[in-house]
């Protein structure tokens, strides 16, 4: 088997550096795995809807190097993404008896993702992994970055690590098995790169939203290519997010409130990043950062993806009290006050605290 | 108030590099944390036997730095060194939304240091701590080099992160109310620094165990400051124990069988490091790496410190099996193989594997 034209991107991270491969059927090709880490034994992490899909291409790509190979099933859903899910990766690496050399496989998408990443951070202290995202989502954003964790009652991804992976490797053939809701929330996190640092790129998006949306190979190829660049560029800046990395946050504090609101699953990670992008961009607009002509065109492409603009009433006596409330848990909140990313003009991203009262008029106007 | 002559080690790791203060009348003294990063809130996490005798002290000394200094109280003992022990930190953190800035202070041994420093690894992905040691163990080893965790059922510290305190404070005053089986059980780690990488050292404690066991101050501070020394100097090389760091668990692989084999909390920690030393010389031995005269002055000394140097039995059909099934599951191990810690010499450890044979000889002397 010989490796189809890909494309790679370099994540720059001194020792923690690594390379994103992007393309076609990468992930039955063993030549892609092929300069991984030693070890005896591979773990691929999946869930239930993924595993019967992709596990065994890819255990079939990894026996050559590895001389045990190991699959495992977590159950599927953000609403999994908690101690005793983990728990079940512990489980397994133990009873196998899996050392400090053993490679976990994250396929799946962002909660597959962040959990082996978590798993593999503090397995006997750490042990190598690699991201197989198979959503757009992750492909695009969760999978690349190192952040990895778990959800708490009290707050989303409130207990995790910085953990590089060794690799990532994002199969476009794995986004056509995606049910377009999921697509659509992926998109959110592509448009996402373009308001906080390439405007270019938010154009290009605009005029190819409709192949974006129909899965074209090249489309998505160009997607998927640019957002890892743009991550790569502002990670390779601030790894654990003491400055700039935060703006890749925009639209994910209100987003967040959305999710936890409503609780966890019940809208994708995607649709409350999308709808936060808007509010986000309505609060710019109140604070003088940029013009309403600008919120309404990004509103209309996030629209264009298919995705909500409109967020849901999380508490029916004081909405704008509740999403608040939950906005003071995120973890940028520093002191109880809540710091938000914002579009300080098109293509440059802004962290900054905001009136009560401007917020309140932003999740009234936004708010059906 | 002032600060009492004390003493300090510098462990050096780059950006990541902080001092260990060793010395009387730490605990209480405001001074000794002025230096520690700003923060609205510092929750102090401590144990149920800990907290009456020192918490109210730590929290008078941090009232003038953070505004809000919170306390809690963990159930006492290794057998709580678990994930729901562990949530029980997160849950405070989250009720009281603290924030990234929040400085966790770890008030107890070695437990309640392991569970808040990965607590304060994984918080956020990451939040500034203090080890604050009240245990001889947990000053001269535990404390001291960013190792945190807790343990799962088929393994000792099998979940954790490398992650380094701001500061360790060493108050020596705290030892004057431990129980005279943890000062043995401390102890049992002073000892072993002298047989992996200073004679000399081990000299001076056999000379001065009398001292050490009746916890006099003088000797006391200086069996702290040359156990820090020398852990810093290993550690300093080789942090997340790549290779050198691994000699700092001489005595530790039969030692985490027979926690293991008995139940954690069974036998202390530094009891079953105690005795593991014993059966690690007799490898050694029986490897023809030291002599048997060194065996039995070594056994000699840490039997002088109060501490077993006779196995327990595991497993009445088949003790020596069991011994070896439990220390498979050692982090060390690869691919099955045990790695133990031998000295290769006095004052000179090294890494190896030994057949089965000659370990199951060793397990047979050494056990009752």
């Amino acid at each position: 088997m010989t490796i189809q034209a890909h494309q790679t991107v370099n994540i720059s991270l001194a020792e923690r550096s690594y390379l994103i491969h992007i393309g076609g059927e990468l992930i039955g090709n063993p030549e892609i795995f092929a300069g991984l880490p030693n070890g005896s034994t591979a773990v691929i992490v999946s869930n239930t809807t993924v595993a019967p899909l992709y596990a065994e291409k890819l255990k079939v790509a990894l026996a050559g190097k590895y001389s045990k190979v190991l699959a495992m099933e977590l159950p599927d859903g953000e609403s999994y993404k908690h101690w005793e899910t983990l728990n079940l990766i512990f489980d397994v690496l133990l009873q196998n008896t899996c050392d400090r050399k053993t490679v976990l496989f994250a396929l799946g998408g962002g909660v597959v993702g962040d959990m082996t990443g978590f798993a593999a951070a503090s397995y006997m202290r750490g042990v190598p992994f690699v991201q197989v995202p198979t959503t757009l989502l992750a492909q695009v954003d969760s999978s690349v970055g190192g952040k990895t964790g778990i959800n708490h009652p009290l707050g989303k991804n409130m207990v995790g690590a910085f953990y590089q992976p060794q690799m990532v490797v994002c199969d476009l053939d794995a986004l056509k098995s995606l049910p377009s809701r999921e697509v659509s929330a992926g998109l959110a996190e592509v448009i996402k790169y373009g308001p906080i640092a390439d405007m270019e790129f938010l154009s290009w998006i605009e005029s190819h939203m409709e192949s974006l949306v129909r899965l074209d190979t090249q489309a998505l190829a160009h997607a998927v290519k640019r957002s890892c660049e743009l991550k790569a560029w502002v990670v390779g800046q601030d790894e654990r997010e003491s400055g700039l990395r935060a703006i890749l946050n925009f639209g994910h504090t209100f987003g967040h409130a959305i999710e936890a609101g409503l609780g966890y699953g019940e809208w994708l990670h995607g649709e409350a990043v999308g709808c936060g992008m808007v509010m986000a961009a309505h609060l710019s607009q109140r604070l003088g950062l940029v013009d309403i002509a600008f919120v309404e065109r990004l509103t209309r492409i996030i629209a264009s993806a298919g995705l909500p603009i409109c967020g849901p009433s999380l508490d029916a006596s004081d909405n704008a009290g509740r999403y608040l409330e939950l906005m003071r848990h995120d973890k940028k909140s520093e002191a109880g006050e809540i710091r938000f990313v914002l579009i300080d003009g098109p293509g440059r991203a802004v962290m900054r605290a905001a009136p009560d009262a401007l917020v309140r008029e932003v999740i009234d106007v936004c708010c059906a």
